[in-house]
């Protein structure tokens, strides 16, 4: 079960913008921008990043892992461990 | 109903374990110590007090939320947009 | 060199309070109060060591590494790499 | 100036290291990846982008801001509050 499905296109469109931006970034490194400047937008893709990781966790918790506790047992078990270790690798990125 | 029932003593040990490495802080601040090994220190306190919520997230999900996804319907919505704050709120700070 | 000499009382009175509301948080949850309440608590106080880390970082830098910049080569580069782990610390923590 | 002078193939690289792997994030939601491997990879870039910006601020504090603190002055204030500001972006996103 894929549970940004329903999201799909919002996600592609985020992660299309979130590309342009490192792209851009880029494209500043080149043109030699002020330091301050290309981390401000470095700064700012990196929140892009994230706000996609929440939608894509948000999804995931309201489809895959709500379905898994209806069934309950280890199904639940397995889901809810694997959403835990996705959530602290995104609080400690 | 208070996901973290099961585990509540040892969430506040390692609350008070943070709680001492807030105040040993302080201590280093009293005594002028250098200003490096005092940002470590709050970097460690920091990531301590991340790991207390992973655990609380944890407890959580295990089971209030997966509590309201077999209720289903506005119980289980209120409870995954509640959840999905915190977490926001969690990989912002 | 104490980069933090001036803004000492400051720094004692936000650690202060964020001993005290690791306290508080101690005190919720001893009294079984529900998670989301403790969780908003846990990342107000992570917020809260954050900026006193910051405020830490900028005397730091405005002191003690811009008076090793004045003296030059090895003495320079030490506080420099010094600082870079700091805030290396700190964004990934 | 500019602090990523004697790094800036370095800095392209890994922005173009970057840059593909969030196209390839968006090639595994087309392809229906399940969601926790989508998040896995999404975290990877947000850490990717991370230490760009850390390489970044290394860079400037060890150039920008260290030219601007034999300057002293109000010139070197200014430098430090905008590193200051940049330093606080990064711990936050």
């Amino acid at each position: 079960m894929i549970g940004y499905m329903g999201n799909k296109d919002d996600v592609l469109r985020r992660l299309g913008r979130a590309e342009g931006q490192v792209r851009g970034i880029a494209r500043m490194v080149e043109q030699d921008t002020y330091c301050i400047d290309v981390l401000t937008q470095v700064a700012a893709a990196t929140k892009a990043l994230e706000s996609v990781a929440l939608a894509l966790l948000d999804d995931h918790l309201a489809h895959c892992v709500a379905e898994a506790a209806t069934v309950g047992g280890e199904v639940a078990e397995e889901k809810l461990r694997e959403a835990s270790q996705a959530i602290a690798r995104l609080v400690r990125s």
